[in-house]
């Protein structure tokens, strides 16, 4: 969330304005708004559509936007006139002429900001002039202006963009409609790089004092684009009175839903900096944590209650077992301890005597555990070791591990309890969590598929991302794709036999309705934990424990972004492999034909390619 | 072409035959086969797909290529027993295993080639499958069993090749039908990679003699097929009889199809050199051309006969005209000479007296013309100049230059003769050539896209390149996109002018009907040109002048190979731009939805993005 707040007014030059720039700006300033929304041709000049002779240097009356003093305070709108797709060559020619001539003249003003004019429905030809136009401004902004009442204006967007491919520096106005359509429609704007909100004074109605309001839903709708940008321009037609219902209460009404937002707590305002940043995952296992990363998780306000729960249910359920001894807890992967801590308080609630070791291989996380010993005295019996490998001196009963990515499996949790389950005990052990599953979803969304795309390789395309979503429109709430579960016994433990950690490979595959005309730039992977019988952790949409931070979502990017049209399917298939030194996915999405006679989704031409072939650009070391 | 032409016997091992490798072999050398195709493993192993537990090394008689000494007389056949997308887990995941241990063993036999079978209907696992083990094998040739008589054979290829990611080791064994499917059906899989092309024994008919022969068309097919691959394969069962229509028959009359191929004359041969070889195309107004690239073009059996014809023809038109005077012509862009020596020769056809003109910009080939000036005396004037800028002392009846491309107007003709217009009578002078068109359709070709991709980069595939056509499927016959017509005197000609040359711009789109489920990898250009009146050359395939070599077409890539379906429709836009420097193309495929309201062609979300924005990539220099 941004927190200087603009607004701008749209003034629209008519051949007969007379006002000055400095008039317009003031009359945006004096009523309250930051800067103007104004052309820099006077309409006029649309003259030279059909006359080639009527082209040249600006005459002094052909331009609104005449010195460069007001630079900071304009946006420069575009002629609207112009027409690159009309089907007389001379309207086209001419167009292409003058479009040169306004954005050499915006440059040469040093413009910050171009609004373009609503996006034509032919655009071919548009598309050429505005990606080639635009490398001769490189500090300004380039805005198209997106009103949301045009049907399929979405899909004019999807094409300019192909067209340019998917030039960065073009973003869009959006401009709000009276009948908000509905659901996904919405939604998918969220996935596309909004730059201004434009607010005509027409959408706004009337509360019982007499002032402009938004409705309900288009307060809503506002408050969630304040998420995306801080740049609102208000625009229709304003007389010259300043009652309460004049000019300056539209900006101010806005300025005060920007001001009366509900206030992001501390660690969520830590969160939003990485909102749409990637992040690559972490590699616990084969690197050690850093002590602020430990900080920053341990502060998670849900997870350790709810491994408190899982810990203090699993105890009373085992209340009259080995009834005068202490039971046997286990916390491997230790860290800092904060999980052991939760298992003392989980034993005094049960009023249920314990026996707990906490067992870590960080020697630096260790460190810490020692001094926390101090406080803990006999109660805990810290081991320094890699769980997979320890010796221990008896079986525990109750083996509680925080192993889990994003994706549930991805930290290689299966692995770890594959060679830590040896700890439990085998017939009446109980491991915390029990099991976990992933889930996915296709997305969209231009901003992270940029983010991925300007690092100019493939192997940037083939890694998955921890990301917080912020600019992503999630298409479909995320389905399973697999699961694990602990304890698992019946597994092969001979390094050398081709079944080794083969029960930990996955392959399958999720079909998904495409609700709107979409473009699906990757993969979400979420999960769902089971930490004891119904104690469970979740960062899946549906199912998300309220208020936990420490897992975003992952992204697997897709190379070439692929267009779904409204209810056509696509099935994205999962693979989780491994060799004897790591573990990596590998994934695809394939649309669906309409034949149904076939049991399995069949794939059509324009599958995408496999990503992360062999692991070939990332993988998680074993 | 490939003088080595190679035949392998294919023999299908069954669990019951008892044959050694040696004698598998030792039967096809005897017949006349340069080396079979034998099952790596024996099809007993096939009791391991539903038993993990049979998989491990393998036994003694698992395998039926057990030693390396005959890597080289082997193809190696990939068990046709794997299932790697059924829905039974134990099936699958076995499948993946044994493929895994056969690919390592003939790695470890060091074999050549390996033959997949069949390419499955379900194969989303089998391409992963595929694309993760070839690479433990990197020397072997990997060849896929394509049976054309699969009728969605072509769907499934094209799947694989998309979820592979275009990885150029996967190439395909053609095996021919005994029904040929028609038309562009065929003529789809000349743009794919064909490593072998199998000719199973059941696709023969016997002659009057009592010999295997083929069809008409299948032996058409087949001696196409020798322009792609030099490796057939030829499958069937055979019994023990060494009769006339025994086994080494059906080898004997491939051999027989091979050795009596039209050959290719001298200059033929020159060009096959340049088969789906990407040539960036001259630049002779900016360079000057090699002495050695004039060599060939001046051994053109047709363009100077067609330049004389024409320089003729307009003499004739002009034998009452200036009737007691030499008609003034000037060969402009001379080179070394060719043109001139034609125009002496028609002025003598003719019988009409010339005053001759020979104008060349090339200080090296200018050394060449004097040379010849010697020969020609007084009948020709020699100038060094540069013939945009040449103060002539007379004006020219005729002008006559050579300046086109494969394009016809991508070598900067147009702005050549704008120039040198000015030599030319305003009312009455004739310019040879006089109007010149490019021509586009969409192609497939696996191999150009394969190349293109192969430098992994953006520029080049905004590159147009010159290439002679083989591994190529034209997807239509082509279509005029833009026309130049000479001499053209309603020009500006002051450069600070925002008209100037602007009328050499050009922007035009033409729709094309996909006649097959295609892959479009870009765009074939070529040009036709007058010369004067009815005398033309061309390169474009319907009209091409027969023989003539000294153009190959161009070729305009695509990024992203675009998936077309049958009868659908796509529009290819291309632009011809300029600034004060350069003049470059650009371009753009776009499908056509099946809306018909509109009158202009729409666009959907899946338009490729307009290549080479502002010449960025590749322009021809002023």
């Amino acid at each position: 969330m941004n927190s200087q707040f603009c607004v701008a007014l749209e003034h629209n030059y008519t051949p007969e304005d007379t006002i000055s720039l400095y008039d317009i700006v003031k009359k945006a300033r004096d009523n309250g708004h930051d800067i103007a929304a104004v052309n820099i041709v006077n309409p006029k000049y649309s003259r030279a559509l059909k006359d080639i002779n009527e082209i040249g240097p600006f005459k002094k009356d052909d331009i609104v936007v005449q010195t460069t003093g007001w630079a900071k305070y304009i946006i420069g709108k575009i002629s609207e006139f112009l027409d690159f797709d009309s089907t007389d060559d001379t309207i086209r020619v001419n167009s292409e002429l003058i479009l040169k001539q306004e954005i050499s003249w915006a440059g040469h003003l040093g413009l910050t900001a171009l609004l373009f004019p609503t996006l034509p429905k032919q655009l071919i030809n548009y598309s050429r002039c505005l990606n080639n136009c635009i490398s001769s401004v490189p500090y300004a902004q380039i805005i198209i202006r997106i009103p949301l009442e045009i049907p399929d204006i979405w899909d004019r967007w999807n094409s300019l963009r192909n067209l340019c491919g998917h030039n960065s520096r073009i973003k869009i106005a959006l401009e709000l409609p009276g009948d908000l359509p509905e659901g996904e429609s919405l939604a998918r704007w969220f996935a596309e790089p909004i730059a201004s909100v434009i607010v005509p004074k027409k959408i706004f109605l009337t509360n019982k004092n007499g002032y402009p309001v938004l409705s309900k839903r288009h307060q809503e709708l506002v408050r969630k684009l304040f998420r995306q940008t801080n740049q609102f321009i208000i625009s229709g037609i304003f007389g010259e009175s300043l009652e309460k219902n004049g000019l300056p209460s539209y900006q101010q009404y806005l300025r005060h839903l920007f001001r009366t937002q509900v206030q992001p707590s501390e660690i969520e305002k830590l969160a939003l900096d990485y909102e749409d940043y990637l992040q690559t995952p972490l590699q616990p296992l084969m690197d050690n944590l850093e002590s602020m990363t430990y900080e920053v998780f341990e502060q998670d306000p849900v997870k350790y209650i709810q491994y408190e729960e899982a810990i203090y249910r699993a105890l009373l359920d085992r209340m009259d077992f080995k009834k005068d001894e202490p039971l046997v807890v286990m916390v491997v992967g230790a860290g800092r301890g904060p999980i052991v801590e939760r298992a003392l308080r989980a034993s005094e609630r049960a009023n249920r005597k314990i026996k707990l070791y906490a067992i870590e291989k960080n020697p630096n996380a260790f460190i810490t555990l020692k001094q926390k010993k101090e406080v803990w005295g006999d109660k805990v019996t810290i081991v320094f070791t890699d769980m997979r490998y320890w010796d221990a001196p008896e079986k525990a009963d109750i083996l509680v591990s925080e192993l889990l990515g994003s994706f549930g499996d991805n930290e290689l949790s299966p692995e770890c309890l594959d060679g830590a389950q040896k700890l439990l005990n085998p017939d009446t052990g109980i491991s915390i969590p029990s099991d976990y599953t992933s889930y996915i979803t296709p997305i969209s969304s231009t901003s992270l598929y940029n983010s991925v795309s300007s690092y100019k390789d493939v192997m940037h395309f083939e890694t998955s991302y921890v990301v917080k979503f912020n600019k992503v429109c999630e298409i479909s709430e995320p389905k399973p794709i697999w699961s694990f579960q602990h304890p698992n016994w019946n597994i092969e433990t001979n390094p050398s036999s081709v079944k080794f950690n083969l029960h930990n490979d996955r392959y399958n595959f999720v079909e998904f309705t495409i609700p709107e005309n979409m473009t699906i730039h990757g993969i979400g992977g979420y999960f769902e934990a089971t930490l004891y019988k119904d104690v469970i952790i979740s960062i899946n949409p549906p199912t998300h424990s309220e208020g936990m931070f420490s897992w975003f979502p992952l992204f697997f990017p897709l190379k070439i972004p692929m267009y779904a049209k409204k209810n056509s399917k696509v099935v994205a298939h999962f693979w989780r492999l491994h060799d004897t030194k790591k573990v990596w996915y590998e994934w695809c999405v394939v649309p669906v034909t309409t034949n149904d006679e076939e049991p399995i989704p069949q794939d059509v031409g324009s599958a995408s390619s496999i990503h992360n072939p062999g692991g070939r650009s990332h993988w998680i070391g074993l």
